[in-house]
């Protein structure tokens, strides 16, 4: 049934809430299903396990990438998609997500694809939902395809065995970003040395957690972007938001591009051959220059195909575990 | 072809606008109908009457069970379904009702399921529609589907030959409540001795309306819960929205619940073994406690689950009156 | 592969951003693939040459028959469609089109098919993106699929042969009216005597384009209703927007309806058995009278259904210059 294969591993939980509860074995595992999607998806032999099961995409905030991604897994395996988009779902009306969760349970849904504003959220609906639920990002909390479909595109870059002590440098509003809370867990599992790196006010607590972290899952945090892309390997660009410079306590996005930008100049700073990453939507000319973002050296693009193809994984393998239930 | 098999009787029209153009006959056949659409997704054989056609769900305000809920029906009897939510149709740049109804019906669309603002509005598409209108709702008139999906509920709970003379309370926004509307008609149909409650205000016109019905017709309007519910059989609450207590004359949504909440210790009025309904989304803690929303007596899942059943009953005899025109 | 059949001809780009780019004899490909596809929707036998590809509807501007009719299309062929709403698109947390487009590019989507109310979006998205972008109307600019669809309706009603040297009124507000624009281009290549006609702050700078166009491509302008309508043998008129009164120099939209409304009384200036055609969405009782708009000589009703025609055209041949790619 499984697109892996016979394997007697398994994911822990019937949801897929936040990374963190992935141990090493099960992040492998999904390595492994993704990279078996991705063959399947070339050679374009995609059994259809999810056939007849139904996927709801419930996306309380807008988004292009992972909904359309996770829209295209489920199709792939042969599933049913319904799409529940923020503006005509009866949250609008004050619909609880409790509410909603038990609706969708009740009407056949399977799995519950949810991205919400609010952290927790996908928690909360997990307690009524008697099927799958996904987190596709809540609130600054979490965001864990997008930590695992990372995870994968630096296994092809550098090799599966290739991560441990290299040097990763996350850069932007660090602070708001979920994505940059759920790479955290996935990059220092995979033994990476990882950098975060922003003005001081988008970095606040980050310091503190980093010095309470075990051994294995420290973390550095700076706000000096020299330091932090110096003998670099990659480095990861996050999202600027124009509304979010006060909170950075700078007065313009200028100051933030003069003194954050991730540019060709600043990568001579870091190894030859430097990585750059995103997890989009891009901001060209704002976190990143036009030049670096599409040069030969961005994963950008191979990100986002291997959506595709993670969500995939994560999905055959909750169904997997409906045989235990 | 009909999912109920060879019935002779059929449905009376081309369209479904409202429960009321049903007869004790009609309505009978839907429930058997229903029953059968439960039987076959139940033991997973579900025929595929409707393949072939298509099913635009127009949906003007927003609502997420009972659109799922037809797009679910829909496509498990083979129809290809298309959503045209208000945001996105060009009902925003002002076209008219008409207008959309001929356009769809030019682009070959065979069933036009609507929720609509504006109680009438499928009256209006059905007229220039040469397919089937499906009224999903509109203003406070009429939500035939809705009532449908009790009739049935209730029917499973209490027995097909169950309801007659048996005691039901709907208590709350009864003014603005097109499924109040819609159930009067089909609970006194099926012999019930329905009972209306809320705040004076939120009752406006209807002991005006009940003295003029036809005996076998007659219904209760009070605002004395106590009364309402001494020996009754079924409760269904109503949604209670913060926005009309103004309406209600009520200057707190805390006056509500003290006064008219539907809670376990209310309940000790009724019967042993009473039944609790709401037709969703709740607000628990408002209109009804957590406790009896989500208790043992409750039916608000099955009415949810039902309503697919439903719907799968109304479209396919729908579709069966195409062969006589 | 072809839904034309065994034609050596081809479209000469690998997206349709404006009509144009098209020849006479890409032109003449369109419409016999447009009545090939008639011909096979009407028997229902349609084969599904774009099974397995997929086509993301991104419609950044509200829109019923466009989309829809797109959505149609694409399914009649086999493809699997993917919508891309405005509202929940990340194109509202400012998202740039080459953003988008680079990323469903990576998603696998093979069909681009974009409105959007900036002019010459889909152009930028066509660098962007190794598939088929198509423009579902940009900005004031170009609506090709409208005036392909326009044209093949004109040919059902007149032969095939009958165009030429026909009188043709297009009235209403010329100045915004991409639809103008795209059919400017086809009409007079099909060698049409076209009048653009309306209140002379809605033909702005329309009488010095047509001065400097090549003979053969010459159109007139007026503000003289009477005078357009003499011995015209089609009329068509365009939406009229109120917010526009003010562009067009008119104090109110009676004003407007006063002088350019076309009617029945108006109709008899032109030639016996003159066709009406809109683009909708319809204004019936502004641009146009209701008698008129619903009346026996108005196309509204073909022009929506050939929509879908049109565009399993568009889309089937498009797909074939994969081949040569």
């Amino acid at each position: 049934m499984s697109i892996a294969g016979g394997v007697a591993l398994e994911l822990a939980g019937r949801h897929l809430l936040d990374v963190a509860e992935l141990d090493g074995a099960q992040l492998e595992l999904v390595m492994r299903t993704t990279e078996e999607a991705r063959r399947q998806v070339t050679e374009r032999q995609v059994p259809a396990p999810l056939t007849g099961r139904r996927v709801a995409l419930l996306f309380v905030e807008p988004s292009t990438r992972t909904r359309t991604s996770f829209e295209i897994a489920a199709r792939n395996l042969g599933a049913e998609v319904l799409s529940l988009d923020a503006g005509s779902s009866s949250l609008v009306k004050g619909e609880s997500i409790a509410d909603t969760a038990r609706t969708l349970d009740a009407l056949g849904i399977d799995f519950l694809v949810m991205r919400h504003g609010q952290s927790g959220a996908p928690w909360l609906a997990a307690q009524c939902f008697s099927g799958h639920v996904l987190n596709a990002g809540d609130g600054w909390h979490a965001h864990p395809t997008q930590a695992l479909l990372d995870l994968f595109t630096l296994r092809r870059a550098l090799g599966a065995d290739g991560l441990r002590g290299r040097k990763m440098v996350i850069v932007g509003d660090v602070l708001h970003s979920r994505v940059c809370r759920s790479n955290l867990w996935t990059l220092t599992a995979a033994g990476m040395d990882v950098w975060l790196c922003g003005p001081p006010a988008l970095l606040r607590g980050f310091a503190e957690w980093a010095a309470q972290m075990p051994v294995d899952r420290r973390f550095r945090v700076t706000d000096d972007l020299a330091a932090a892309l110096d003998d670099a390997d990659v480095v990861m660009a996050l999202r600027i938001q124009r509304e979010r410079m006060a909170d950075a306590q700078l007065t313009t996005l200028d100051e933030y591009v003069a003194r954050f930008q991730v540019n060709a100049a600043r990568l001579r700073l870091a190894r030859p051959g430097v990585l750059f990453m995103h997890p989009g939507p891009v901001n060209e000319g704002i976190e990143v220059s036009i030049e670096v973002a599409r040069g030969p050296r961005s994963l950008v693009t191979e990100q986002v195909a291997n959506g595709v193809f993670t969500r995939m994984a994560v999905l055959s393998l909750l169904a997997e575990t409906d045989a235990h239930r």
